[in-house]
């Protein structure tokens, strides 16, 4: 059977899901794709490449002022995607969007970080009790599959500690501070030359990215049910040069890590041996798996990117129709 | 229901997977061990702690004569994990079992890289001719999850390449002669003293056991269908301190890489810049692979032990059990 999908939110995430499933021959049809003006449906499946193009001239995917809930209400489908814009204190839109899909029993896949750290038990219960799925392996890491690979490949081994490198805007810092010397304020004005910093960098600089992070994981992976309030986190603003200088005459670098172990949540800059896995470079994220069984697994992938986030998505919706049996 | 194993060889990954199902509490019953002496055999489940007591003091885990050709054909069991020796040209007594267990309709978990160097094709045929599950995580670096990260997490995207550090003992002698400059031959004597290396090291430092990981993995991951004469091989014994000098001057160490791209299997030592997800220390194991949708993604672990690989064994028996819906 071809799994109907919707795309609610068409930012560069939901353009990557579009994209991706374009270059791919899977039988996943596309039913209806919402941004905030407006939507496209299409029973028969959108046509993606026009969808693309219209969003690119006009700004906007609609062809009709049908609204992201009028689709997820009104259309047929069987799995929601969710990548509109992160809400972090409340879950925002996303939330209000991911629950009604629950209500008309529809899977979904996500990759919007604010409803998992404002309501993730919530969203978990309502899935479990209406025999749904929901998974949300793009809110952490991108490309990099960590929650999926916790949670299967690792069955049977329990999973002691997380620690990682969760945000690929303070580690290309980061590493330019280590590579080349410079101060915190010039490397973060050539990673906005490149356009890898938002035009608000605090989420990212501040480890507040991080922090939605380790939320998740630690509510997924850990069973565990904490929020944003439950970290205590550091950023990596006030990182000198001269603390660099003295980490690398030890052999050290410095890295932004966000961790869970024996039940406590932090988010700070800290000391990384050179040729440990998290000393990575650039953009990447990695993170470092404690297991019972198998010890120390590393995962790592790149953290960004619309068709790297997509992919993602995915492999979610590709599980689910496993699953599903179809 | 439970599901019933048999576990065939009894050196150190066998009793690793006693000791793994002792420690965890799976529905998961030994119905009998086999080693090369005899074997144990009890219906409603093998005393694990008595089995692994008389292996350490009688050598042997057995309690009868039967062989483990007796057990796969004789002893009602679900899955028989295949952990004996490896010999890699003909696949040895192990490709043997593997077959016998086919025959008899029983699933297969196995870590031992011979019988799929030698006939991965053929085994797979079999095996889907017969609808019976074949599955060999622990066979490619031990605790790290590489095959089933290839095959289930990244569905739906398409592998392009792979290049890893596969061999912790190589990994652990370059790792000494970069960090202290001293010869291969000094390095390789530590690792004797510390037991890292097996009595005779050739199947490690000539790269021959690289070759059999690469190998599965083009075989399994790429759909490939290639032997052990088909890979190009270059061992670590002729690098010299020197050649380390250079490296370090340049920004790189030396790594013993096994690589699939473009079709082509090679096995060679490789310049890796210094913060490269591949210059990993130690006896860990690391593997890049690069994906049409994702970019890359790297994935390590601890590339031996008898509990580690166990592990893998037990993940692949939870797979098993998970997909027979248990």
């Amino acid at each position: 059977m071809t799994l109907r999908i919707s795309i609610i939110g068409f930012g560069a995430v939901g353009q990557g899901v579009a994209e991706v499933l374009m270059r791919t021959n899977h039988p996943v049809r596309v039913v209806a794709i919402a941004d905030s003006r407006g939507a496209v449906v299409d029973s028969c499946g959108v046509d993606l490449a026009d969808a693309l193009q219209r969003k690119r001239d006009a700004g906007t995917v609609a062809t009709t002022d049908m609204t992201a809930i009028d689709i997820i209400e009104g259309v047929d489908h069987e799995i929601m995607v969710e990548t509109t814009p992160t809400e972090m204190a409340t879950g925002g839109i996303g939330l209000i969007h991911i629950k009604k899909a629950f209500e008309k029993k529809r899977h979904v896949v996500t990759s919007n970080k604010g409803p998992l750290v404002a309501k993730y038990s919530e969203l978990c219960r309502i899935a479990r009790e209406n025999d749904l799925h929901f998974r949300f392996e793009a809110t952490v890491g991108g490309a990099m599959p960590i929650i999926n690979l916790s949670e299967e490949i690792l069955a049977g081994n329990r999973v002691l500690a997380i620690e990682g490198v969760l945000n690929g805007t303070c580690n290309y810092i980061l590493t330019r501070m280590d590579d080349e010397g410079v101060s915190y304020e010039q490397a973060l004005g050539e990673a906005q030359e490149l356009g890898i910093v938002e035009a608000d960098p605090t989420a990212d600089v501040e480890g507040i990215d991080t922090v939605a992070k380790i939320v998740i994981l630690a509510n997924s992976v850990f069973g565990m049910d904490v929020g944003y309030e439950d970290v205590d986190v550091t950023g990596i603003t006030k990182i000198t040069p001269e603390a660099f200088k003295l980490a690398k005459e030890g052999g050290y670098t410095i890295r932004l890590i966000g961790e869970i172990q024996d039940g406590t949540l932090k988010v700070a800059p800290k000391m990384v041996p050179r040729n440990h896995p998290l000393n990575i470079g650039g953009t990447f994220n990695i993170a470092s798996i404690q297991t019972e069984l198998a010890g120390r697994i590393t995962i790592g992938g790149i953290g960004a990117g619309s068709i790297e986030t997509a992919s993602a998505i995915l492999s979610d919706i590709l599980w689910i129709k496993r699953v599903l049996g179809d």
